[in-house]
């Protein structure tokens, strides 16, 4: 894409009513717009980033079994009604809005009664099982307070998948599976160094639940964890019978800030047997189905990778989510640089081309803050020194390399 | 996929609550669910044919400049009080709600108010100009009387572009070549010749808009259409003063139900001057942005292709949008049929492989139901008549063909 094209523009300064950094490079670098507190918008460059998380968690998910649809945002409370979690007692975070024709509903902030009664349509007997449904869907959430930029919004996309199980036994299995693709994930998107499995409150449910946890100093979670056994707990369970359990001792524990990117539950029969979802097993008896419920944020994975692999230039993507795989940036070349551009997006090469008519020092530190992998310089002097200056952006010094060996590392 | 793992199931029965075919079909195939009244969720299936749509509405967008980004849906009453449109005696479908911080906000029915203000912060010269923002985003809309199944409903995705030019005669450039790229993108579906670009009301804005209608006896609109002129007029602006404009008569016009699949707006300055959206023309004076707004609901075009292109036994997909190119059905050859299957998938071709122990009677409905455009059999009757059962879900008669004449034809 030429830039000259890009309706978002870079800004200089820091926004006035941000304090976080995730938001400040991301509102500066045109990839999001602030709506109202705790609310944005996804620019251009914001979606393309957002739509590569997804394609790598889709993957994943796929991969073990996952089937997308999307569920509604509108919330029948019929069916909140027959769980408890519909009265703002039990739910402090529901947005609820009325119908012209008559009656209440709200915004669907999760999605477990909504899945479980499509289950009831579609699973009868041990053959239906398992199903594992997933969505990308928004949740809204009425936060009192909005905060840590696009950590925490009040309408966000939420990656959420169910599983129905026939037993705890299988249930167990792929919840360890699910924890497995998890994993995958945060190394794909080059957080995994960062971010530990963690033990966490099981609700009513179950004992335990788990988090995954991304260490940082922006977070708002408190994990303790033990690098060596690749242990965490939540602060929430750091409690003498857990760390026991574990076999480790709070000495050993390091406290750490954290933000959660995922995390897995274990729900039992709760809403099966809430919602009447039975099936017949092999003897024909009736049995309630064993459920799970995996959630990651898309949105806050893109303001945690904002956060954690910034410098204090901008943004740094990985190659995996970046908004483009090259920065062209032609200093006084158009005419070069126009061809050279052609020929990187006949070969399918996802290139952002600086073809404005600014300075150099400004297109140098656009290009910082937008942060694509791999900056290429084409000016009177690369040419002179024998091609285009390559760099990095996580790098401090560039290379001269010749166009014909552009083209040939990047078509291998 | 094989259809044993897809956990949704076809109903031989119509759903009791609903009385419009769309709906009676893509529920009874799985490819939708009723939430509620006005209110569905899209399963795998219907998942499939829908982001499908949505990617032959997206290639004609950029083609034609458009940058996509995802606006909130929680929506700022502070723009919508600027343009006179919160108040619920003026707009009568706003779904309201309240944030727990204070305050009342609403959910997004149409995005005029909010692209308008994110133009201000990027568009400041002509340089800046044109701009053609779209997205694909969930509407809100608190109709008293859901109805017409998937076609008009509380809760939708409407592809929804904003045009920004710096003067009426870019403007009119613009809102020509969205009609084109409209017309295109109908054709492709497969509904092209029963689409008419039809004279409509413009409302407060302009003199004309115009509709994009398409011939159903299931329509909730009445044009009146000259087939032979290719002229289409809504019946709200059917007078003598535009009959003549348009020199056509009354008596030549035939008169049709239809359902609107697309609209394209011209705003004028309307939203540019009530939130301040100028920018400095050539010789440095400020001007008012023309805008104009060009809309699509992809689910109304899975509902209407579902009506029109079915027929008694079920859904009928164009190719291009089909949730699968192949469907594959065993009847007992499963150990023949897996390989078969296993190489279309190596192959990269889409199937659907009926692996499940049912009738042949029950897999040859579903399909029909289903709608997969060509369909496969193998079986003990078509390995003695020389391969593999092919046939259209068009036509009537099948034929054998060997599996290498499958292979050659579908790689070709």
């Amino acid at each position: 894409m030429k830039q000259s094209h890009l309706f978002t523009k870079t800004q200089k300064e820091n926004p006035s009513d941000e304090i976080s950094k995730n938001a400040q490079l991301l509102i500066r670098a045109g990839f999001i717009n602030k709506e109202m507190a705790g609310v944005y918008d996804l620019l251009p460059l914001g979606l393309i980033v957002f739509n590569k998380i997804k394609e790598v968690i889709r993957k994943e998910m796929n991969a073990i079994g996952g089937q997308e649809l999307i569920l509604s945002t509108l919330q029948d409370p019929v069916i909140w009604k027959k769980t408890n979690r519909w009265n703002d007692d039990v739910v402090d975070i529901w947005f609820k809005t009325s119908l012209s024709a008559g009656g209440e509903i709200g915004l669907g902030w999760t999605h477990e009664e909504a899945i479980t009664r499509i289950m009831t349509k579609f699973v009868h007997s041990y053959k239906d099982l398992p199903a594992y449904p997933y969505q990308f869907q928004n949740k809204f959430r009425n936060e009192i307070r909005a905060k840590s930029g696009i950590m925490r919004t009040r309408e966000f996309v939420m990656k959420d998948m169910y599983s129905f199980s026939k037993d705890e036994k299988s249930h167990t299995e792929f919840y360890e599976k699910c924890a497995g693709a998890y994993m995958r994930i945060f190394n794909t998107l080059g957080i995994g160094d960062k971010t530990y499995k963690t033990f966490a409150s099981g609700g009513a449910f179950t004992k335990y639940s788990h988090e995954f946890q991304t260490i940082s100093d922006s977070g708002e979670d408190i994990i303790f964890v033990n690098e060596e056994k690749n242990i965490a707990v939540n602060e929430e369970v750091m409690e003498d019978s857990v760390l026991k359990e574990l076999g480790v001792s709070k000495e050993e524990m390091l406290e750490k800030k954290s933000i959660e990117v995922g995390n897995i539950f274990s729900l039992g029969t709760k809403f099966s047997d809430e919602l009447n979802l039975k099936y017949k097993d092999e003897e024909g008896n009736p049995k309630s189905v064993v459920m799970g419920s995996y959630g990651i944020g898309p949105g806050r994975l893109l303001g945690t990778i904002a956060e954690i692999l910034s410098d204090d230039k901008g943004l740094v993507w990985p190659s995996i989510i970046a908004p483009f795989s090259l920065h062209l940036i032609s200093i006084d070349k158009n005419a070069e640089a126009d061809m050279l551009y052609e020929k990187l997006i006949s070969m399918g090469i996802e290139v952002l081309y600086d073809d404005r008519d600014v300075s150099a020092g400004n297109k140098f530190a656009d290009s910082d803050l937008i942060g694509i992998p791999i900056r290429i310089v084409l000016s009177d002097r690369s040419i002179k020194d024998g091609g285009l200056e390559v760099k990095n952006r996580t790098e401090k010094d560039s290379k001269i390399i010749s166009e014909e060996e552009l083209l040939k590392n990047i078509s291998v």
